[in-house]
């Protein structure tokens, strides 16, 4: 991501009409704010000049141990020249005072996780030579001239030195108090004019320093805050949720302010280009009259639908539609873009390619291609993989929704459906979902605070805010279910309980939301698998049209398998045959064996799971007609199939004829120090073949069964956590010839057909893949099992240090949802290489959960796997990114 | 090992006047027996001719499905045919039979593993004719034909068709009766034509058909029967302990009879051409008149030593001695030879190279390059690394040896001293040390299906027995201590107890035993460090000459600092740092810190630590002056320093004035599903780096304190578990901080020199080395961990599948005893590369167990690390392990 500058020492670049420096491809280099503020000014559209501090020199104050570079202030004073040559104003000159903002902006939007501050250049001698000139214009311009410096002292005080808001709160709450009124507008010119001093007083009060009267002082300060909160905890832990990693920093956008809140001739807005949560193709904007920015997006205010500006100015709004147009033609996608009207001029103040819905995603790139705005090729790879999970969603099942009892209604800010008990802190998500509860996070607003809640939560439920609000953005960019702004819900964060309709709900009571609807409703009301669209179809045969690997799933049920093939599924790449043990009455039979202390007695009790794991296969045979179906032996250590607790033992003894002294010690036998590298896979075959000769029995069996009626059943059976070419070749050899004798035994004298071949779970396998391969018809890669033994990471045990290692940047991700490319992907591209050697097209797939990973399927294209398997709802996104992987490769 | 013969259709070798198809060479062909036998014959010694039937017919015979392959007996039948012409005898004539011995060997010996069957060719017919000629000799003579009879049914009916032993001693206890006799030797001719006659109808009653009378017939099941006995529980558990593999199988060897129990005039004897217990170079042989070779191993009846043949059979004496000179010079090593004497005349039935003890190994191997015999190189070459060991075995203290009370003396067969509660069985002894017992086996005499549990018992004690009974053989083949014949004990199995001198001591009492005296006391007796002999610093000073890996030592007090640099060690490569925590009060200190909830309380209870860490880090090295000093940080997960039980706990919240809860609740906490890959090594330093402060900061303090005083303290600082560059980076770039952080504090400005490397000891970290090498002044691979890893084995968990694993072969050895280089040493060797890629002279060693391994050490010279580090005992095997390493790779 970090590209360097072609000249290190250029720390800011300028944009307006004397020149501009930089341009959209330098998003590294000055963020996603700054390159597209230069952008936009360079084709013509009315962008407030100014400049921006790189990332690099974000880079540099870190390295230097949070210190500015030497120089940076140089630059940065020649820049402030040349604005005020463009303005005709002059930075801190009391009679035509230039007033800047300061923002941050990296490479990848993070939106609302650093800080800003407004109105830079105010001190307490421009604003009385202000003063003086506004008052020719009336109080109202007066006022404004005071309440912006207000603002400066609270937003500076707050972020730049850490003076907590409810300093300024309270300040604020007397001055209302003292003229009896209740909102901040009401307060009259005098109070303000009191207020500015009671603000200067809280300042110095609890910063020990009065407020900086010098500008350029008020500047570097602040552009150092900015940098600052590039590594403040919110931040830290948003880049770790969203998984980005690699960035030098953040820049610091310098520029002219302009003002929404001057009077009712001024307003705000955000908008998107199309619809982030459809993706229909018609300009969605919101927008609030005499207000900043920051009040839409932090949802105090519900802001107004932006057609409704074309009565207040249609002149802007004209304007505004044209410029939309010119965006998406220039940058050929959907925007997400910012304005202010100052005194009825349109100013842009930000253009970001903008955050969708995965059924919008998909919607846009299809009308794309229709409009001839991009190809096919483009469509296929703009559409994030991963976000398609959130089409296959389920919504609400319409018969139990229309029984259902709506509460409240909000804003449809999110689409999906979800229900959950009631949390009113992030948390309070974080500590119940931990514990295994699924919550709705029912805040006011949310803020950036909350991230860590919110990416728990099963869904959000906010009272304030639109579709822009900070809640209803970090939502949809995560497809997390969200109704936004649902006004008639009281919510009593302490009381934890919300009043809604003259009904109060409490933390232990459901309630389900609608994220396409914005509905709220009593109670967990059923769901329905989704219906999909003609334009997902249509992006999946794209997708089929240009990838090569095969994408098969893990299913253990012929429910499972259909639904999988439903969703293009080629086959199945992992049948777990252990789940099959839990079902009724068979964990007795299972328990029974377990219990046997010789042969005779475990070929007796595994007599009766054969008939049972037949019929299984065969149902999932007939639902995979054709296809390849990989079925792995027993894997986990038995242990796992006995009850912990003396209760059940108790009962499992009684059921079974025997003492819960004689369940107890086979359980503590069976206890293992780490059972992860234990007496597990085909260890259980080595020291009990009789299990895998039933299991065997039953594959065979349920094929020659299918084979006679017609059922096309492409059996492959897998040996789990083979270590040793030796363990392959003993229990390879034993399965061969348990399907023979089988063969005999039913006098079957078709063709079979069953391959043998192995997982690579264990490093010493992909490490010695040459020879397990001479036994082994096909390799699937057990990279979840991999994954543990070559970081030495216990699954179950990571999270106690993982946070630390993602905050430190030790690891780039969690290395159990994306393949580690440097580690594990060595020994998968060796375990290929190797296996290749001696079996030059030895099948290779994956059915590690990193099978339906977009950035590991990228890598599974890269090393040549021939498949990979992932679960049934991850299929559409596995199709998705191979074709993408594909795509990318060929232009590689 | 399995040599192919180069005429693939020969499957029989012949020895004798006639010719000698074999020699020494062909062991892995004819096995040791055979391939002796011919060399003895080629360079003239008296041996009964025979043949010998190859290895590679053993392995036909498996591979058949234990079948004899199609032309054997064919060639049988031409064998025979020439030894008959040789001999002037015929096999299955009535007049002058030919008499055969059909006996098992294999290409490693495996002392009375597998099974013989004497006197083959008598029959019915046989038996009368000679009865009949013998009866002009007298009643003894005539006696003696029948009694060759009854033991050859006796022997054939238990070995190759499996009726058991006792059927046949219930007969003859029967005739006893009948005539009154309490010995075998003195039941008449009368009764021994009867036992024949019984001992035919006990064969048919218990076989279902009667003794074959064909003597090629007898020959074909005999020679399989030996086949058979090759796959024998006993002898396939013999092949695990002693780690044999590779083997076709064993040969059969068919030999003339010579009879040493026709008379006065005829014995058996076994014999060492050197003492095997001492090295002295004398010989060291034991005779039974009238007995046969059988009867002197077994230990049924106590043996004469060798010195009294020559008042006995001079001439046959001398001849014996001279044969031993003859045998020594040709195969330049001590031998183990048997030999028997019929009617006068001297045969030899074989010789092999002879076990010893490691003293006798030293010895002889120092005295035979004195005596020209042999090179420095081949001394160094021949004594086997591990054997030295055993020299460092303590003995008995003086002083409470002479306090001790002695019970009994029997044969000092094997050195050393050990003490223990008394087991009576082997099943007992397996069972007992596994529950955590160190008991002594008590048998009248061991048998080989004992092996097990004469490999698991501290030592060995049987009441009759020589010097080469099995019990002695077996014992000192392990360096495991025995002492045999103990006459004076009686021994009750189903008891539990032995008598001696009046006393009972029952399987509570605890003897201690001496084997390098015979000595049997009372009690558990103190012990003592050896004393080395001047051959043992002569083989180490010639070691050293020749090896080029250096040998450290992994120690974690000064006491053992001491004793590895006295046994040779060059410096330590692993300090164990946790170890430290548990000593005394330390593990409050270490305990509060863990119940700590933040930081600042963690600090509070480390700097306790501190100064004792420092005080340890100053005693090592001061013991290490002038040496390196590997100090590894801490790696165990916390809970290890946590007590698990609920009155420990409560013990522990009283010293810590906290509640049993809330030291209940942090060990739930820290509890983990696999805590081999949990929160452990370095992932402790990310959590809790203050830790990692202060050892630092001790150990830097304790180099400082000693430059000071003129130590010559080399630190190394190793970070454990590390499996990712940015790990070590972080944790590197830490310590090195704080090392100048103390010096500077310190105000100390020599030079420190510490050095700062990792373990490489997660297979990610092998793979990405030539990252973290970057990183590292050193690498020291920590195979224990690696080899779990690697083979996703759990060393804690492994005992519930490791001996199937080795019973089929599907492991070679326990991969936590000697390296898997296939595996884990391709990680090794990888690590290596890699690292010096990145690194060129980057100092590489490895401190897992497998460093005081000889087969591992050999691997570890190959690979071209820099140093082994092991236990300080095993710092001398490690020596000349190496100098073996580097011999055999110059020659390679």
């Amino acid at each position: 991501m970090a590209k360097k500058s072609p000249n290190p020492t250029k720390m800011t670049y300028y944009f307006g009409k004397t020149k501009t420096d930089g341009s959209a491809r330098d998003k590294a280099l000055l963020g996603g704010k700054g390159a597209n503020l230069a952008e936009m000014t360079s084709i013509g559209l009315p962008v407030p000049p100014g400049f921006t501090i790189t990332t690099e020199v974000c880079d540099l104050y870190y390295k230097h141990g949070r210190k500015l570079p030497p120089g940076l202030m140089d630059e940065v004073q020649q820049q402030i020249a040349t604005l005020e040559k463009e303005t005709g104003k002059k930075f801190g000159d009391p009679e035509r005072p230039l007033l800047l903002s300061v923002r941050s902006g990296a490479a990848v939007s993070m939106p609302g996780m650093m800080n800003t501050v407004l109105n830079l250049g105010l001190n307490a001698k421009t604003v009385a030579a202000m003063a003086a000139i506004a008052r020719k214009q009336g109080e109202v311009a007066e006022r404004f001239v005071y309440d912006s410096y207000r603002r400066l002292i609270n937003m500076y005080g707050d972020v730049v030195v850490g003076v907590d808001h409810e300093h300024f709160e309270e300040a604020f709450s007397k001055i209302k108090k003292k003229y009896r009124v209740k909102l901040d507008t009401e307060v009259p010119l005098k109070g303000m004019i009191e207020l500015c001093k009671e603000y200067e007083k809280v300042y110095q009060k609890h910063h020990g320093k009065p407020f900086p009267q010098d500008p350029m002082q008020q500047l570097e300060l602040a552009a150092e805050a900015v940098f600052k909160s590039w590594m403040q905890m919110r931040a830290v832990k948003y880049r770790q949720v969203e998984g980005i990693t690699g960035l030098l920093g953040t820049a610091v956008n310098v520029q002219t302010m302009v003002f929404g809140n001057m009077g009712d001739d001024c307003g705000s807005g955000v908008g998107f280009t199309r619809d982030p949560a459809t993706g229909q193709n018609k300009f969605y904007g919101e927008f609030l009259i005499n207000a900043q920015g920051e009040d839409v997006v932090s949802g105090i205010r519900t802001p107004l639908p932006a057609a409704e500006m074309a009565t207040w100015n249609r002149e802007a709004y004209k304007q505004l539609l044209k410029i939309k147009d010119t965006l998406e033609n220039h940058y050929r996608d959907m925007q997400d873009i910012e304005f202010t009207i100052e005194k009825g001029t349109l100013y842009m103040l930000q253009t970001r390619t903008g955050k969708r819905t995965g059924a919008a995603a998909v919607k846009i790139a299809c009308d794309m291609v229709q409009e001839k705005l991009i190809t096919e090729k483009e469509a296929v790879a703009r559409v994030p993989a991963g976000d398609l999970t959130q089409l296959l969603l389920p919504s609400f099942a319409t018969v139990a929704k229309n029984a259902a009892e709506i509460i409240a209604r909000g804003l449809p800010a999110s689409p999906g459906a979800a229900s959950g008990k009631l949390a009113f802190t992030a948390d309070e998500v974080v500590v119940r979902t931990r514990a295994g509860e699924k919550v709705l996070l029912v805040r006011k607003e949310t803020s950036p605070e909350d991230i860590e809640g919110m990416h728990l939560a099963a869904g959000i439920l906010t009272s304030t805010g639109g579709m822009t609000s900070h809640a209803a953005v970090v939502a949809r960019g995560w497809g997390r279910c969200c109704v936004a702004g649902a006004g008639e819900i009281r919510i009593d964060e302490k009381g934890r309980n919300i009043h809604v309709g003259g009904k109060v709900f409490t933390h232990e009571d459901i309630l389900s939301i609608d994220g396409t609807t914005g509905e709220v409703m009593v109670g967990e009301v059923a769901t329905q698998p989704p219906r999909l669209s003609g334009d997902f179809a249509r992006l999946m045969k794209w997708a089929d049209k240009y990838r090569t690997l095969k994408i098969r799933t893990n299913a253990d049920s012929p429910d499972d398998a259909k639904r999988a093939r439903d969703f293009g599924a080629q086959g199945i790449g992992l049948t777990r045959t252990e789940h099959m043990f839990f079902e009724g009455d068979r964990i007795m039979a299972m328990r029974e064996m377990i219990l046997a202390t010789n042969e005779k007695d475990r070929r007796i009790a595994l007599k009766k799971l054969l008939p049972l794991q037949r019929r299984d296969f065969i149902g999932i045979f007939k639902a995979m007609h054709g296809l390849p179906v990989t079925i792995r032996l027993l894997d986990p250590p038995l242990h796992e199939f006995l009850p912990q607790d003396a209760k059940s033992q108790k009962e499992m003894a009684d059921r079974l004829g025997t003492t819960p002294k004689a369940v107890k010690d086979r359980v503590d036998a069976l206890h293992e120090a780490n059972p992860m590298l234990g007496h597990r896979g085909c260890r259980l075959a080595v020291t009990y073949p009789e299990i895998l000769d039933m299991q065997v029995t039953a594959i065979t069996e349920a094929v020659i069964a299918c084979k006679k009626k017609e059922i096309d059943a492409q059996a492959e059976i897998m040996i789990p956590l083979v270590g040793t070419a030796a363990e392959l070749k003993m229990l390879s050899d034993r399965v061969r010839a348990t399907i023979e004798d089988v063969q005999k035994a039913k006098k079957f004298t078709g063709k079979l057909n069953i391959l043998v071949g192995t997982m690579i779970e264990i490093p010493r396998a992909a490490l010695t893949a040459d020879q397990i391969g001479q036994e082994a018809d096909f390799f699937s890669f057990g990279t979840n099992d991999l994954t543990q033994m070559t970081f030495g990471f216990s699954r179950d045990d990571i999270n106690t240090f993982l946070p630390d290692y993602l905050k430190h940047e030790l690891l780039p991700r969690d290395p159990f949802q994306t393949l580690d490319r440097s580690g594990v992907g060595q020994l998968v591209e060796m375990g290929v290489r190797k296996g290749r050697e001696t079996k030059k097209n030895l099948k290779c797939g994956i059915c590690g959960e990193h099978g339906g990973d977009p950035s590991s399927i990228m890598f599974c294209h890269e090393v040549g796997l021939d498949y990979v398997s992932c679960s049934p709802y991850r299929v559409p996104v596995a199709r998705l990114a191979a074709a993408q992987a594909a795509l990318l490769c060929s232009k590689a």
